[in-house]
């Protein structure tokens, strides 16, 4: 096989680890407390066809079972791979022979151990070298596929739960606090189109899932959490062709000098500096994120709101007292980052006026104080959006108020949804706050429970509009697949 | 009576504020879905006298209604105010008639609103100036002091609840972030000893509240959250005397320009410049906080948790990723203030490698990896607290890995309570990380959802352990009381 021919088949082997027609499980067991138990259970609900594969043959839940994946007798686009790293070498050596699609390897104990383990993968990546067999891992969860329901994670569902199926694809290095974040995700109704979890990156790494995901049509937003870069000169390249059509947002972990070197004991992998990253980043307009709840607030945003296209906000809040540390966010660039706050026009501010009580500011942030009425906030939103000096909105719909009721949710949904400008909802309180907040985000409205997480969405939403403009100046929206860039 | 000796009077009289023997509420309603109504019915639960004032002297629920405060037979120690701005005066000379010990305004449409109320403020301002009555407000919520079922706050509790008793006094200049605040306080178990919302701040300010709160002993920590700052040089020298002995956080909001003019509009008072407020706060031991979230974690983690005295973090973890995050995060001097990562001792290495995995790292952040059982956590946090390297320990105790149990919850709260080493738990993750965090805060163990907040709040033990050995050194550990100071 030629060289390029082999990197396009490689290249479309990449889809057979989110969309496998059938799947073969290496280590399945009957026991449900062991991870190849876990694992088999959760696959049940696969439709498509599963095969498990067990040394010992060892009927499984009266499903046939197989030795080895040469065994079976039709084909296997898929095998995930659960047993211990010192007998992996063979089932290898049978995906080859067995033409299988694309593998996960699930077990750890390699590079992320030490030498003898980095020895392990290589003699894996020799094997697969002339092959177009692709490999996830090792050391990793998997992959999580809502919408064809592949699950390959080993983690039990009532301790971490799985989240529905969305626009976001989410790639992640590290596998706990990938469990954490698909737990936080489920609770605030962030859906998925995939999660990928790269662990060790012996062959397939984020290049290969920017260029899966770019062509993925679910797939609105790319997000991703690393600890180290492959290929930094590709990922930049492929980010610049990516992100004119699709936002990315990327958590490099190990930005400081004992950052890196915590990753580099986590996945074996050398970080490189901070400033030079982010620096590139912002150049192929990657937007960053500095932790896992950045990266999912950034990732939320970006696929349900529009991008902002100036930077002049306007508060709309009940509670005097979150205005003006809404407005110190907004104009401390630290945290709002060049936004700054509406001058209202003097038409506006009549228009207010006329509907508002007294003693309600006009000015900016305005404060429909706590007589505020459902009727108020939906008039107050209808002005700012119909305001030109206005490029997006920072809302505050408390419901804790007297008169405000139920009616509020739909109003903000409704604006959120229609309104002209890009709107950001902030919700602080307790209990009742939070079930607010949750029929929110099941409407798919991400509401922030923080004003400075808030801000900083409002932020990103920002910056993505002047990107966009920027590229669009630059006539760069000729769309063109990645597969045509190999 | 002399200048000063009604300057002490008024001293003790603020005490009223929060413990009354008698209330009267001027204003009190039959109609529950009125503010007189909804204060009065929550007024019952007050175990002293209750005395109803309404002009129109309507029976209420079977009490017996005054039409004036000065018909009430029997002293009255609090006045409750909720009737309309205009007619204020005249019970204001009702209450000095009465020799009312202090005085609440809950009503709006002062200062706030422009001249004609700042006139108004300035017209009780006189009469009470030779007085020893006391005003709080106008334009508050009043005040709630859970210890002895004092409530005056007129948002319904359906909506937002109420925090238990505890230890840090909170006091508030902005009425709605001070609902959405204590509605999270409920819903974290964050107690507190009162609740003191400021309002436009005609008579009683922050400073007055610092000497009563230095001197109330069931305070151990005060926060407030101000929009202006009535007398700076007073304001700083309370704390220089306050905080060797409670720590003092505020939030300043109003810190930008735009800020500045946000919460004049708010409160109708001008703030200061943000950069002075700063230094003059750090040299007087008070820490600051940015928004309320930050006000939040601060104060409880200061009440529930010892300073450190020195920047060494240990990082205990089973998920290397969030290992990764706090390492960057402890590093950057932006967010860690100074904290740095502790170079674990040889032998603390040795002891963390007879029991752990051999795929567990033993360098700091120690990752004990998704094998990890509760006996790990207990045997890591053991280890780093006998270090001596150590100063600090950032937990992660995740239950979603097979091995970990609820046991892990007890773990974490003995070692958070009788850890040598001060230590600050993060959990991440969806509804069962919230129940786990739930669990462990009902038992006074804040826990952080968040790695930035955790790393910002073990910053703040650091700031506190810094100030302690600052002013230890220079032995100025002489208790002395306010009421000497005056």
């Amino acid at each position: 096989m030629l060289a390029v021919e082999q990197k396009k088949k490689k290249y479309l082997n990449l889809s057979y680890l989110i969309r496998p027609k059938s799947i073969a499980l290496v280590g399945a067991s009957a026991n449900k407390s062991k991870i190849g138990g876990i694992m088999w259970s959760y696959l049940q609900s696969f439709p498509g066809k599963k095969y498990p594969v067990n040394i010992k043959q060892e009927a499984i839940d009266g499903a046939k079972t197989y030795s080895s994946l040469t065994d079976i007798p039709e084909e296997v686009d898929l095998a995930i791979i659960a047993i211990p790293a010192k007998n992996i070498l063979s089932v290898i050596d049978d995906c080859i022979k067995k033409n299988v699609k694309a593998a996960i390897i699930i077990s750890s104990g390699f590079s992320e151990t030490g030498e003898q383990g980095r020895k392990l993968e290589d003699e894996i990546r020799n094997k697969i070298s002339n092959t177009d067999l692709v490999v996830l891992g090792p050391n990793t969860l998997g992959v999580y596929v809502p919408s064809v329901n592949l699950d390959s994670m080993f983690v039990v569902r009532e301790k971490s739960k799985r989240p529905s199926s969305g626009p976001i694809a989410y790639i992640s290095q590290s596998g706990a606090s990938a469990v954490g974040f698909m737990d936080m995700a489920e609770c605030h109704h962030y859906g998925i189109s995939a999660f990928i979890g790269l662990g060790n990156k012996l062959d397939v790494n984020e290049n290969d899932m920017l260029e899966l995901f770019f062509n993925e049509k679910d797939t609105k937003v790319i997000c991703m959490h690393l600890e180290s870069i492959v290929d930094g000169h590709r990922l930049l390249k492929l980010c610049k062709k990516i992100t004119p059509f699709k936002p990315i947002i990327i958590l490099k972990a190990g930005r400081t000098e004992a950052g890196a070197k915590a990753a580099m004991l986590h996945t074996g992998s050398m970080a490189k500096t901070s400033q030079v990253i982010d620096g590139a980043f912002k150049q192929v307009g990657v937007i960053k994120a500095n932790d896992m709840l950045e990266l999912f607030d950034y990732s939320r945003i970006l696929a349900y709101q529009k991008p902002m296209f100036g930077p002049r906000v306007a508060v709309v809040t009940s509670g005097g007292g979150y205005g003006v540390i809404a407005t110190d966010y907004i104009e401390d660039s630290s945290v709002g980052g060049g936004l700054k706050m509406a001058e209202l026009s003097a038409h506006s501010k009549l228009k207010l006026r006329e509907k508002l009580p007294s003693f309600a500011s006009v000015d900016n942030p305005i404060d429909l104080t706590g007589n505020v009425t459902d009727e108020m906030f939906d008039y107050a939103f209808k002005v700012v959006n119909e305001d030109e000096n206005v490029d997006g909105v920072l809302a505050f719909p408390l419901i804790q108020t007297p008169l405000t009721t139920d009616k509020l949710i739909d109003i903000t949904e409704w604006w959120f949804k229609n309104g002209k400008k890009p709107m950001v909802p902030c919700i602080i309180g307790g209990s009742y706050s939070e079930e607010v907040i949750r029929k929110l985000e099941a409407l798919e409205v991400p509401v922030f429970p923080d004003i400075r997480r808030a801000v900083l969405s409002l932020r990103v939403l920002y910056e993505r509009g002047k990107y966009l403009m920027k590229v669009k100046k630059k006539g760069k929206f000729k769309f063109r697949k990645v597969s045509e860039l190999l």
